[in-house]
């Protein structure tokens, strides 16, 4: 029987292994709040970090930014936000609970059924008495200046896009070169929701990681298509199953008003299918928006020919902390070995928290202890390396299967007179010996390896 | 005569090259607000990684941490920010300038002189004509909820400090171990400052990296002076020259009430001495309010042998941006090359944005050009690179020394030939030849030695 893989066990495996703890918890908690603990902060890092090799490093199109999370309100004015950026909202006087109006008629929103079953929508459940919608602003707002009376009110960026699309022209500059271009940021963002939930899946304070590419206007559809498939390509590079992505282009009617084209790449959570990934074709919506409210320009302008135009952007926008989630629902797994359960994450090894732990066999004798103790030093240098000795070797290579870690190298008796070491294999539990001079050499090798993951026990 | 170095430059260097923006700028700027474009990004997650290699990776003993930017509201009564973390202001009637009233008294604080010269006082000045202090919050206020009149009112972290205290409890099952045991966060806070100013010095907006170490309470002093050594020696070990740096203890009226020793490591800014990084010795006091506060019990309990206390704590904390000025300030350098002047940043190798760039020497030779991309392709799957082929050979690497680049591997003619390049030096402008196939191990090892700061030009 495969394995079952429910929110409820990927919670408590975070909680128990420190990836994630409920926010501000000594206190009562914070409605849908997470602090990230070591193995979870490990993870989320190497998120960012594989995307911005796969935005900013391995290219020579794309420059990296980091925009401030408070801007000047006017930016929110300029691209709808303070207008627009507003839901509207039902309630239900039966189960208390909240639901946007434009979900009600949309039985895809199955993560806002009154936490009821999936295949209900609140509207039809027959406890449902609904209040008439109110409208909401999804913005936090705070003021900035010394003193209440001479400050001035300001929001918390409900996405990051905007610090990009306001650097436009600083960043042109430096690029030096025509469109298509890029500009990529990873940062922090907030949006007081009303049906925040699931975990980490929506919370009011997330991290994002956004790309504006800006191309010429008659590119724009061609471009679209190709950061569609980019996109996939790079959830599928870091394990995601084949058979838990989909693409699902938005119907004409899911569109917002400036955009020409959005496809969501879905995945198939506990909940059901839901937006993994969106990719927008913006048009040139924003830098227009921008131009107008600012009055400064915001084109490409070729100092040479004079040619000038307003680029078109595509937006591929994926939160950090629902990539993390996929990655641990995609790669947690259960099964029996040699009469005992375990559970394991098959996570990508450039992925993992740790990708090796260094263990002595046997924690009381001084020498293995030592020559590990060598080992993890000369490895940390290079590699995200855990040390452990405490307990038995079968307890210390379980833990390791429950953060993910990909190989364990355990020196032993025959170390201390051959000076070879045991990798072991988290997916396949093979063991084979090396001499601890190859250790480096060998993970290095294996970590640059492409990595596919093993099915699901069956 | 010794390169001055004035912030005028800095800040002008930060633009030019893309490290630093005005934020907000197309709509006239939001005060003491900055965006960090492509180099500022990639530096500024430099110095984070390297912080976070000294302090989590090489050691045992550190857990990471990331808590919410936004807070239960009681943790900020606990720890005093919400009654106490007030600044007493006064206004100058002439020159319309905000001071602490603290501050007005104490001539170490020279970046609060109304913008004048650091040698007066603003009290002093002739011009000033002071308001009586009026007292005010520094935390920026928001609102949860998904309407205004059931939501609550929160705080933007003024600290990363708090989220690791409410933490602890969690951290430490986790963790394993007696005390002593760290747990270190990187991340966002927000202060309403009434005297940001000097660049990115001081900004509403922040990131902080902090380190909370928990201790035994009578080796208290003794980790406290550890601490106060051990991050010296990182200021040291990444570049900062050692006559720039002293460390400070604070006078006894300078001491929170709770603290029983403070240290600032300061540096000598264009502005004068100022802190760089504070270490304190904060007792028992954190976790004793919480412990008060919420009802939970923060303390470390042995399982086996029934041992309880409250740990002591000390903590390094250090703005990530006033850490990457400081770097930018001290690698700053001018000096007349061939009767050319070129500016430079010398910055530590494992700081620079770019660690090498790969210039063809012809760019119309498509031999060269093949040759250069392909090495480009190889290298920037384990280092930052930066492949340029715009403009004379000269401008190429004019452009690298301002943005730091410590290498820059040249493809020539005679590389077609015998498969070798020119690797020049960024300090020494020194150019040996090497193999191609040797680059990527050159690299790799020159980044893996120790590295001190040459001389400033004379």
């Amino acid at each position: 029987m495969a394995t079952e893989v429910t929110m409820d066990k990927i919670v408590s495996l975070c909680r128990r292994r420190g990836f994630v703890f409920p926010s501000s918890e000594i206190y009562g908690g914070l409605g849908s709040s997470y602090d990230y603990g070591h193995y979870g902060v490990l993870l989320k890092d190497n998120v960012k970090a594989r995307w911005l090799e796969a935005m900013v490093r391995e290219r020579d199109d794309i420059l990296a930014l980091d925009s401030s999370i408070i801007l000047h309100p006017r930016v929110w004015e300029a691209s709808g936000h303070v207008g627009g950026f507003t839901d509207p909202l039902v309630d239900c006087r039966t189960c208390k609970q909240r639901f946007r109006a434009d979900h009600l008629a949309d039985p895809e929103h199955t993560e806002l059924h009154c936490g009821k079953r999936p295949s209900k929508r609140p509207g039809e459940t027959p406890d449902c008495d609904l209040t008439e919608p109110r409208h909401f602003n999804l913005m936090f707002r705070t003021r900035v200046g010394a003193v209440e009376e001479t400050g001035v009110d300001v929001y918390l960026r409900p996405e990051t896009a905007q610090g990009i699309f306001i650097n436009f022209k600083n960043v042109a500059q430096l690029a030096r070169r025509k469109p298509p271009f890029g500009i990529a940021q990873v940062g922090k963002a907030f949006r007081n929701e009303i049906t925040p939930g699931n975990f980490i899946f929506r919370t009011l304070e997330f991290e994002m990681m956004e790309l504006e590419y800006f191309v010429p206007p008659s590119d724009a559809q061609q471009w679209y298509e190709y950061w569609v498939a980019e996109r996939l390509a790079w959830h599928l590079r870091y394990g995601v199953r084949e058979a838990n992505l989909r693409v699902r282009p938005h119907e004409a009617d899911e569109l917002s008003h400036y955009s020409s084209g959005t496809s969501d790449i879905e995945y198939l959570y506990p909940i059901g299918w839901s937006e993994l990934e969106g990719i927008a074709n913006r048009g040139d919506f924003d830098l227009t928006q921008h131009t107008n409210e600012s009055g400064t320009k915001l084109e490409w302008v070729d100092a040479g020919t004079g040619e000038r135009f307003t680029p078109h952007v595509i937006e591929p926008s994926l939160g950090v902390n629902r990539s993390m989630l996929t990655f641990l629902i995609d790669a947690y797994d259960e099964e029996v070995v040699a009469e005992r359960e375990r559970t394991v994450l098959r996570l990508h090894p450039r992925l993992a928290p740790v990708t090796v732990a260094v263990l002595p066999l046997i924690t009381k004798d001084a020498g293995m202890v030592a020559k590990a103790q060598a080992l993890r030093d000369e490895l940390r240098q290079h590699l995200s390396v855990e040390y452990d000795e405490s307990g038995q070797i079968g307890r210390r290579y379980r833990r390791q299967d429950e953060i993910g870690t990909p190989w364990a190298l355990t020196v032993d008796e025959q170390s201390l007179t051959d000076d070879t070491i045991t990798v072991r294999d988290r997916d396949s539990l093979a063991q084979e010996r090396i001499s601890i001079a190859r250790a480096r050499e060998y993970l290095l090798e294996r970590l640059g390896e492409p990595w596919a993951p093993p099915p699901r026990t069956t």
